[in-house]
C-alpha cells in the first residue's frame, strides 16, 4: 500500500493517521519532537525541522506522496523537492495562497471573488487610509503565520496601529490591513480536490469564535437557505480549481450584511472540518488521503441531520482540578453518545486539546449537548 | 491518560489502537513480529511470544490494565500477573471459559443455557454414542484453540471419527463432539462490561458463513421478532454477569428449530461487531478500551437502519491480478460510501485481510452493496 508523508506532528496528523490505518497505510510524519500529538501515536515518525530541506529530502526518500498539517513548509522547499521527483500536494503554486494572505486577497480578487476591502499595511498612512475609506477600528494581520503566538489584531486608532507596525518590524513580519465588517456571522466549507480533477464538497458549516479561537463548528450551517448554501459550494469548487489544489482545502468565510466573504483559506484536513469523523460518511482526513493519492473520493453526505463540534481548550491551572482522565469519566457518564477527541497534548492554559462531537436530529440540542461535553471536558464536575 | 496493553497484534489490536487515538491514549501492543498488523500501525510495540510468562511480566509494566486480541495466553500466567499487582482484563477465570469449549458448555449447561447436546470425545466410542443419541453427521471440535490452522470438523461416520482422534492425538489435543443442529441461520450479540459492573449490549446481529468463515454480518439481524431479540440480549448479559467478564463479551449464538443455543464465547472485539465502527455510536473497540479502564460505557444505537458488514478474503494468486491499492481504486470509484478496514496483513489467499461496512435505510440493498464491495476488493474489475 502506498505511504503518505505528511509533515507537522500535530493533531490533524494524528487524526489523518486514525485514517490511514483503515486504508491498510501507515502514515509517515515528520515531527518535531516525540511529543507531539502524531509522534505518539504512530509507527513511522521521522523527527526534524519542517524548514529544513535536507530534513524534508530525507524524509520524502520512500513516500509516495509527501502533503502538510501546516503552512510552515518554505515554497522554495516544497520546489526543490517537486523538482528532485517528489510527489508532493499541494504545490508550492497552490500553498502559496493560504502561505501569504496578501497573495491570496490580490488572486481572489483577480478572480472577482468577494474579500474584505484591505491594502498592504508598511506605514500608519496606510492603515489611515483604510480606516478612512471604512471606518475605525480596523482588522491588521500578518501576512504569512503570525508572531508572539498571534496573528491578527483589532487597532483602534494611529497610535496603535504604530505601536503595531513597530512590534511587526521589530519581529520581521509584514502586515495587511483590512475592513472590520459587520459580521452576522462565520461560516466555512470543505471540499477535497484529486489530481485528476475530481471535487468533493461537504456541506456549508457555521463557525463560531470565541475570543478569536474557534470554539463551535455547527453542521449544516443553522438556517443557511439551500441557494445561498450551492453558491458557497461553488465559489470553493471555484478557488480550489483556479488554484489548482490538491487535497483538502477549508474556505473561511465572513456572512456580512454586504453579503459573503472569503477571509482564509487552508489547503490541509481544518478545524472547521473535524465534525465529518462522525458526521460525514467520509471524514476530511480519509478524504485528504484519498485526494493525495488520487484515489476517488469518498461521499461526503452527512451521517444525521444535525451535527456539532465544540473545541476543547485546556483550563487555568486550579488547585484540586481533576486530572484529564477524571473529567472524560465525567462527561461519559454524562454523555454517553457524545465522541471525543483528544490529542495527546501538553494541557497549557488554553490551548486546543481535544474536540468533541455531538449527532442528532435538533440543532439546538445537537450544539447544547457538543458545548456542554466540552466544558466537562475542560472544568471537570462543578466545583 | 491511561496505558492499555493489549497481548495481540492483529487487526483486533489495529483497530483498538485507532479507537485509542481518540481516547487521547496511544495502545501498547505486544505482537510476535514486525509485520503485524497493529505493529505497522502503533507507536508502542513489544515483541514476543504471548505464551511467555517474563515477557508478559515485562510488557505489563507501565500498563494500568492488560487486556488481549486473541485467547492464547495461558491462565496461569494470568493468574500470575495478577498475583504480581497487575489489572488484567477478563481475568483468567473469566477467560477460561472463552479458552476451554468444555469449560464452557458445563457452565452454561449449569446455568440452565441451552447448547447444543455434546460430550468429550476420547473415543470412536465416544463419538458414536453420541450420534446415536441424534444422528450422523456430528461437529467435531478441538476443546482449546485449534490446530493444523482448524478447530471444527464435520465427520460422517466411526471411520471419520477414528482418523479424527487420531490426528488429535498426534496434536496432543482434546475433542468434543456435539450434535449437528438443523439451522435456521446463526446470530450473534455483543456487549461490553465494566468492573463496575454496568453493561451495554448492542443490537443482535445475523453472521452469515461460508466455508465456515464469517463472510457477512447483518445488523440488526433481518426479521428478528423484537422480544427473541431482548431474549437474547438479556442472555448475553446473564452470561456476563455469571462468568464475570469485563470488556466485551461476543455470544455467537445457533437460531435452530428447537430455539437458540450457545456457540461460542469470545471476551474481546470480535469479527461478529467490525460493523459497530460506523454502525453504532461507540464501536466495540472504544467499548472495550472503555471496558476494562471503568469507564462509563458508551451508547450502542445504530448510526443507520441497517448495517452489513462484509469480510474480505486474500484472492488466490493469478497472472495479471491487479494488486490490492488498484482493487481499493475500484472500489472507491464504484461505491464512494463503503466504509473500507484493510489490516496491513500479508495476503495469503484466503485469508481475512479486511472488511466493508455498508450503511443504509434498506436492509436487503446494504447487504448487496457491501458484498458486492467486498467482491470488488478481492478479485478486482471484472476479467
Amino acid at each position: 500500500m502506498p505511504v503518505v508523508g505528511m509533515v507537522g506532528g500535530g493533531q490533524l496528523a494524528r487524526m489523518t493517521h486514525q485514517a490511514a490505518i483503515a486504508l491498510g497505510q501507515s502514515l509517515r510524519v515528520l515531527a518535531t519532537g516525540p511529543d507531539d500529538g502524531a509522534a505518539l501515536v504512530a509507527a513511522d515518525v521521522h523527527f526534524g525541522e519542517p524548514t529544513d530541506l535536507e530534513t524534508l529530502r530525507r524524509f520524502a526518500k520512500g513516500c509516495d506522496v509527501v502533503t502538510f498539517d501546516h503552512e510552515q513548509v518554505p515554497g522554495e522547499h516544497i520546489r526543490a523537492l517537486a523538482a528532485a521527483g517528489e510527489t508532493v500536494h499541494p504545490s508550492a503554486d497552490a500553498l502559496h495562497y493560504a502561505q501569504d494572505k496578501r497573495a491570496m486577497r490580490e488572486r481572489l480578487a483577480e478572480l472577482g471573488i468577494p474579500v474584505p476591502r484591505w491594502r498592504s499595511a508598511s506605514t500608519t498612512a496606510d492603515v489611515g487610509e483604510l480606516a478612512a475609506g471604512s471606518s475605525w477600528p480596523v482588522v491588521v494581520k500578518s501576512v504569512r503565520g503570525g508572531y508572539d503566538g498571534r496573528g491578527v489584531w483589532l487597532v483602534s486608532n494611529r497610535d496603535e496601529a504604530a505601536a503595531r507596525l513597530a512590534a511587526a518590524e521589530a519581529a520581521g513580519a509584514e502586515l495587511l490591513v483590512e475592513e472590520k465588517l459587520p459580521l452576522r456571522r462565520e461560516l466555512a466549507v470543505q471540499l477535497a480536490r484529486s489530481p485528476y480533477g475530481q471535487v468533493a464538497v461537504y456541506p456549508v458549516v457555521e463557525t463560531v469564535q470565541a475570543d478569536g479561537i474557534c470554539a463551535e463548528v455547527l453542521a449544516p450551517a443553522p438556517g443557511l437557505a439551500e441557494p445561498e448554501a450551492l453558491e458557497i459550494q461553488e465559489l470553493a469548487i471555484r478557488i480550489a480549481t483556479e488554484l489548482d489544489v490538491v487535497g483538502m482545502l477549508a474556505v473561511e468565510l465572513f456572512d456580512t450584511t454586504y453579503g459573503v466573504m472569503v477571509n482564509e483559506l487552508a489547503m490541509r484536513p481544518h478545524n472547521s472540518g473535524h465534525w465529518t469523523i462522525e458526521g460525514a460518511r467520509t471524514s476530511q482526513f480519509e478524504q485528504h488521503l484519498r485526494a493525495v493519492l488520487d484515489y476517488p473520493l469518498g461521499d461526503t453526505r452527512m451521517t444525521a441531520p444535525a451535527v456539532a463540534m465544540s473545541n476543547v481548550l485546556a483550563p487555568a491551572e486550579r488547585p484540586g482540578a481533576q486530572p484529564l482522565d477524571e473529567r472524560l469519566h465525567y462527561l461519559f457518564a454524562a454523555e454517553p453518545d457524545v465522541k471525543v477527541h483528544l490529542y495527546g497534548k501538553d494541557p497549557r492554559p488554553g490551548r486546543k486539546i481535544g474536540h468533541v462531537t455531538a449527532l442528532g436530529d435538533d440543532p439546538g440540542e445537537v450544539r447544547a449537548r457538543a458545548a456542554r461535553a466540552a466544558a466537562l471536558l475542560r472544568d471537570g464536575r462543578p466545583a
